[in-house]
Formats: C-alpha cells, sequence, structure tokens
C-alpha cells in the first residue's frame, strides 16, 4: 500500500540567530542555507530519499528508506560542521499532508522554532523496516516554458509566471488531494502524491490553467523509494514530451533503473 | 541618483543537460543548483552585490560594484568547476525591471536557452564607474511567522502561507513599481525597488493583507552598494520589531557600517 | 580475521585537463580538488568508511562496509555535477598495501591516468557481504605540537617539522608493516595497519624519533568499519593524553560507539 | 623590488575543539577542513592571491594585492558559515620566509593556538598600497610522473615517491633560499620565492635528485600578484615540457594573460 515517510527538518532558533549579535551579511546567510540544503540533497539523496528546499530554515524531505539512526548520523554531522544545528520530525502516513502534520507536530512539542534551549530534537514515527510500501512522485513541468517565456520576457516576468503556475498547483494539490508539490527550479515542480488517477492529474493540470493561464504537463512514478519513483516520473515525463500528452504513467517496469548489482 | 545594476545570470542549455543522455539524479540536480547559487553568493557578496537563486537555472543579481572584468572573472571561475557555463547579460537603470530587460535581452539577443552552441555570453551596459549612484533595497518579513504559523501549522501549511504573501507582493511591487521582489527563505522577502515613499511601502503592505491576509513589515535602505542598503534595511527591520511599526526607512548615517579602515 | 578493503579512486586524465585548453586558474583547480575530496568524505564517511586526499587527483578510501552498488553511486553521483569523472579500483587484503596492490592494478588494466579514452572504470573484489571480519586504524598525533612548534615557531617551520615526522613515519610503516599512513591535518596522522603489538607500535615511533627527532604517540581501534575503528584510536589516543602513555589499544568494549537504535 | 605579503590563517583553538565534547567523526572534520580551505582558494584566488592547505588547521597565503579590509571581509564571512572562526597575521618582506616569520609572531603575540579566549586576531603590516613592487612564484613538477610512478606503482607506492621529493625540495628551498614550497596535488609543488637565479633553480632540482632521486622541472613566473606570476609560471612549464628543459623563466611579456578589459 503507499504510505509517504516525511521528514521535517527545522534549524534551531534560526531567526534570532541570523541578527545576533547584529544582523549577519545577507549573502553569507544565502550561502549557508542553500548548501545545508545541498548536503541535505546529497545525504538523503544518496539514501533513496528527496528533499526540497521549502524555506530553506524549515525544509521537507521524502524519506522512505532512512531509519531512525540515518536521522541521527544527519543531526550528527551537521552539527559537526555547522554554526547551526537541526531538529527533525518524522511522520508515516497514506496522505503526505498527514504525514507530515504527525512529523511537525513531533518538532513543536518540543517546543517554538525560537526556543533557544531546543536542539536537535528527534522524534517520530518511522516507517516499518521492510514493509512493501510504495509511494507516488508526480513530475510537472510548463509546456515550453523557453519558448513561451524565458527567451521572450526578462527574467523576473518569466519567473511571475512559473511562479503563478506553482502557486496555483501547491494549493490545488493541496486542498484537493493532501500532495505536498516544491518548486525545484527552472520550470520543474515535484508532488509527492496519495494514489491518483489520471483524470484526477489531468483536473489539477485544468485547474491551473484556469486560473492562471499557466500550462502544465506531468509524469507520474509509483515504487519503494522517492528516487525510484522520482526517476520513472522523469522518465514519463520525457514521454509527454515525445507524445505531445499532458498526463503519462510510468511504472517500474517501462522504464527499468539501470541494473547496479 | 538612482541607478541599479541589474545582471541576468543563466545556465547555457541546461534544460537539454538534465535530461542528457537520460534524466539525471533529481538530488544531483539540487546540489548542483544550490551550490552554484552559494558560490555565486559568495562571489557577488563579497563584492558587495547581491545575488538572488530566482529559478536556480534563472538567477538575477543586484552589482552595483561589479565591473566587466568581475563578471569575466566569475564565468572563468564557473567554467573551471562545474560542468555547466553561465551566460551573463548586465543592465543598468533607475527603475529596476527596466534594468532587467535590458540585461535579458543581452543574453537572449546572442541565443536562444536551450542553444547548445551559445556558451558563455558576456554583454551588457555597466554602471559608470566612480558614479555617485545609490540604490534602494527594501528587506520586508511576515509578522510573527514563528507565533502564527511555524509553531502551529504543519510545515506545508505555513509554506502556503509565507508562499501566497510572497506572491501578492512580488505582483504588486512588479507592477506598481517596476521593483524586483525576491524571496530570500524563512519568511523573508528582499526587493530591489526605485526611490519609493513610506505611503508607497504602506499601501504594497496593505494590499498584501487585503489580498491574502498576510502582515508583513518593512526596512529600506539607501547606498551605493546592495550590501551596504540592505544592512541598513535589516537595521531598519530591526527598528520596526522593536517600535512595533509596519515601515522604517534608514540612513547609511543611522546605521553606520562597522569602520573597516 | 583482519581485512581491509582499499578503494584506489583516480580522477580520469585530470593532468592533461588543468591545461586544456591553457592552465586553468590554480586556484580553482584547488577548489575542485579540495571540494571533491569533501564531497568523498561525507558519501565514504557517511557509510563507516575513511578516504584520504593523499594526491588529491589520487585518493585512497578504506571502504570495508561499501559495497559495489554503493561505489557506482558515487561515480555517478560525482559525473552529475564535475567537470572530472573517477575511476574506482577496489581491493581486499589482511595487509592493506596488498589490497591497494589490487587495488590499482585494476585501474591500471583499464588504461593509462591520462589516457583520454578512459573514463569511470570500476574494477574490483569486494569483501565479502556479512563476512565477520575487521581492521585496525591507528591515530597519531605529534606530542605537543602546539608547545613545541606551532606557538613558538613560524609556520612553515612547524610545518616542516610535521612533516618530516610524517614522511619518516609513512615509510617505516610502509616498509616494515605494508600498512598506510597519511597525514590528516594538524599534527595527525592516521594508518590503516595490519594487526600489530604494541611493542611494534612503540618501535615505529621510536624509530621516528630517532630519525627525525619528532615525538609521537598513538591510539589503536579495532573494529568492523573504518570509523568505529578510527573513532576507537581517537578515544585511545585521549588515553595517552591523560595517562602520558605513547601507546594505547582501544576495544569496542571500553569505548562504545553511542547506541544509535 | 621583489616584496611578498604572506598571511598565517590559523583556526581559533581548534585543536581542543574535534575532541569537544568528545571526538568529532573523522570524516566531518575533514569535510570541514577542506571545505574551508576551498572557500579560501575562491576568495583570495578571486582577488589575485594564492592560499596553500599546508596543515589545513594552519594555513599560508600569499596575499599582495589583498588589503585589511579584505581581510577583515574573510573573516566576518567565515565567521557567519562555520562553526569556528579564523585568526590572521600578516607580514611583508623581500623574502617569504621572513614575511611569514612577522605573520605568525603577530598571532602568537596575541595568544597560544590553544587559548579558547583569542578569537579573530587580525593583526600585521599589509603591503603598501600601489607600491611597484613584483614576486616570484615557481611551479615545480615530477618529470613523467604518470609514465614512471602513477600507471606502475601502487598508489601509496608513488605517493611516497612524490612525498619525498617534495620534503627534499620543501628543506632545500627553505634552508637555502627562504622560499615557501607548498603540495598542491598530483605532482606539482608551487613555491614562493625571492628572486633567484636559473642556475640556482637548477641546483635545487640537482639537490632533490641526488638525495631521493625524483626528477622536477620547474617554471618561473614574476608579476604584481601571486596569480599573475603563477600563471607565468605555469606557462613557463609548459615551455619545459615542450622545450626537455628542466628550468624556464616566463615573464608577463611571453605569456600575457588574456586582455579582460
Amino acid at each position: 500500500m503507499t504510505n509517504t515517510q516525511l521528514t521535517h527538518i527545522q534549524i534551531d532558533n534560526y531567526g534570532p540567530w541570523t541578527v545576533t549579535p547584529e544582523p549577519r551579511r545577507e549573502m553569507d546567510l544565502q550561502t549557508l542555507q542553500s548548501r545545508l540544503f545541498a548536503d541535505l540533497a546529497q545525504f538523503v539523496g544518496g539514501r533513496g530519499g528527496y528533499v526540497f528546499f521549502t524555506r530553506f530554515d524549515n525544509m521537507v524531505a521524502v524519506t522512505n528508506g532512512l531509519d531512525r539512526r540515518d536521522h541521527e548520523l544527519l543531526q550528527e554531522s551537521v552539527g559537526n560542521r555547522y554554526p547551526v544545528t537541526l531538529s527533525l520530525g518524522v511522520g508515516v502516513h497514506e496522505t503526505p499532508v498527514e504525514a507530515l502534520e504527525t512529523a511537525t507536530a513531533y518538532v513543536q512539542a518540543a517546543g517554538s522554532a525560537q526556543d533557544s534551549t531546543r536542539r536537535e530534537v528527534l522524534a517520530g514515527d518511522f516507517h516499518a523496516d521492510g514493509a512493501a510500501d510504495d509511494l507516488h512522485v508526480a513530475h510537472f513541468d510548463v509546456d515550453d516554458a523557453t519558448g513561451k517565456y524565458t527567451d521572450r520576457l526578462n527574467e523576473f516576468d518569466t519567473f511571475i509566471r512559473i511562479e503563478q503556475g506553482y502557486a496555483a498547483l501547491m494549493r490545488y494539490m493541496r486542498e484537493e488531494h493532501g500532495a505536498l508539490s516544491f518548486f525545484v527550479g527552472g520550470d520543474n515542480i515535484i508532488a509527492v502524491c496519495p494514489e491518483l488517477s489520471a483524470q484526477q492529474y489531468a483536473a489539477a493540470i485544468d485547474a491551473v490553467e484556469e486560473s492562471v493561464g499557466v500550462e502544465l504537463k506531468v509524469g507520474v512514478g509509483t515504487a519503494a523509494t522517492p528516487h525510484e519513483a522520482g526517476f520513472a516520473a522523469k522518465h514519463a515525463l520525457e514521454d509527454c514530451r515525445h507524445r505531445g500528452t499532458a498526463v503519462e504513467f510510468a511504472g517500474a517496469a517501462d522504464h527499468p533503473l539501470p541494473d547496479t548489482d
């Protein structure tokens, strides 16, 4: 069955730290945040998971395949190398937003995000080891974004279009399906979803086009880990390109991962 | 007078590269993008500028203080260390979006973002050396985001609120004033603006609250470089916190940078 | 029994790349090399292994606990994010230098380090999964390096002393025991060794002092993975500090790793 | 005239930090050290300087072209992004080791490397702004290292040869000329030197070959900044390759930097 494990990653007491003893150089904060995210992407990604930058001081990871010990190692390694520490809450549920609700609640129960004494919380429910569960990843992009926007408008006006498409999709998928959609750069949005039909994906795309005029297409993959599901979704999105379709599903059977044994 | 130099940074032919010969691991792409941005933040920031991640494959930098040679060095250094290269377009104008319009046009004139033969464009108009110009940086944040959202809602629902506030502000500032607003993480938005009055900033905050219910406050700084203007803006935002006000201006005289000579 | 798995990591065709089409900026090469090493340290270290920078274009890793699939993932991830690629050879043996001999031979058999057509070799013998083997890590440092050198001499003259100590130790341990010793910064040297007695370690320390006048001490750990053995060795070295001794052995029983389950 | 500005970079109280409250994971320390060095390489290198990793907790930079304000910015930026801070001492002299002697003395005068209360020292003599001085960079490599060693021996035995060559050269150049030689990876050594003749360089190469049997060649460059001198040295070393010679000098006139204005 579908069961998504979500980890809420929160930098401890970050806001106050950024202005103590006085405001820190913004470009140093940007560097710190983006490198921390990059390290998380390598750590989580190397274990089959996905992490999204979200607000940078609070990030969301899909961590099917990572156990408590992996989370402890992540906390320890970041604590050894950064001037800030991380708290982690973990939840598992068929519906992604419910899993995140649990994950965040574990962090909140231990104290405020701006509590100077709360550090390195690690609490949560972990996916049962060996359970034969799967999860669903949908990879959206904007149809011909380069031709319609990037090569024609100034970069900010292009960005406004992409951003509007993302804002519309993230709300629709959250409200209708409890799915979590993340902008990942360019014209790409990756959503972790409950099990949804092709009609439901098509309806999401229609809703975005109607509300903000941005045309999306989507590839959907299903697998035991975010990387495998996302990799299948990327291949399915390539199928959309070649076939001129708006929604494609990919099974692991159609687009097998390279054999690595 | 106010004169903002904007640089449009575009990764050459990035979209095709990400799926050649087949889709690359998403977490590797996320790592590459965020580390490249971090390097730009250090390079530009160490010379007094600001850079924003925007879409990651296309970024926008405020580069008053950086000349053509700095831009060339940036291109060379990235080309030496990454599997991708950068094209740079530069423009200068009293109104930020007009400067960016020029910057983007220089890049577009050299070829498409997905043109496999267009590499390392460097073209643009640079700020006249020694001109006594200034620029304006506005640093917005969400009033009590931790108390209202982060400590109460699951992280995605918090993110939706912050994101809605950002989407509303970015459009308002663009349309009304030709200002460019960038989400920089947490609940923070930094805008590079033409000269605006306190009433105009207050009107922007009101417009966001009316449309999406998110309450912002803003500190505004003016100086010769983005870092100096932004540093003053951060101090002004601290003044908002202490005084309970929604808009504060800071002159370099009120919040001098530490003497570094 | 003792069985050490060594991986020889070689950047493909790196020398020619650094001068094509003309010499690249040295500080960019230094950045590339040290960041690549840092990424390997995180990848290998997060899986319980150790990697040493050695010559940077050729590195040596102790990879008990990493299988072929881990090595493939490492190659893929580096290939996605760097302008260079890696070849990997792997060997296993009771004596570390014999394991490395095998590892290097696999890489050499596929072509020269400066062969422009040889890329991403992956060949070797891997440690049998589930074998109850262990390995030995010795952590040396210079006795009171801060008091004798760092706080007294100019940094280069301090470095010469440390470097002489390292050069003497690396040759002694290689010739006498087939052990591989690596300078890891400061006044620290980490050696991966066959099983050796306290007398043999003491003899090594004596030999270094006699030949170059540098006094070392050493903590030794034994475990199934480099991290566990090295962690125990660090604790044993702390014991040397407290007890004023030159050689200490630590069993996992004396210095248990924090329980992480 | 020749005048070299050297900066001694020391991580404050690093040794104790690495074992507090208990020993930290070695691969995290390696990551921290090498990324800090990489950041210094970008910062210093982007301003025309050179930095060498030396012992990682103590590094040496050639900083002609960087003033006090640049050093302050470096300290501030590292302090904002790392869990450790840097002290910096600066000296200027015709003979590099004398410049370093001054630089280190400034740091030592402020306290021990392991003094927990000494942080972010910045003291020194800076190169007079606008002085028409130059400096000399010699770039050595091992003749046919790939053919003789890398493609034939196991990597550790190759490394021993390279390391022996380096150890012999560093001592000779320090003792005979007060020059500072740094291993920079592969088979490359970069030395910052007083003004020396071709005969003196040839004598150094002969001395190394006689003592340890390793054959070196060298290109030498002279310019106002380390990058320019080092770039010319690299070109001169290429000349050695093409001409089969052991020592070549390059003037900026022979190998001009690309015009970047």
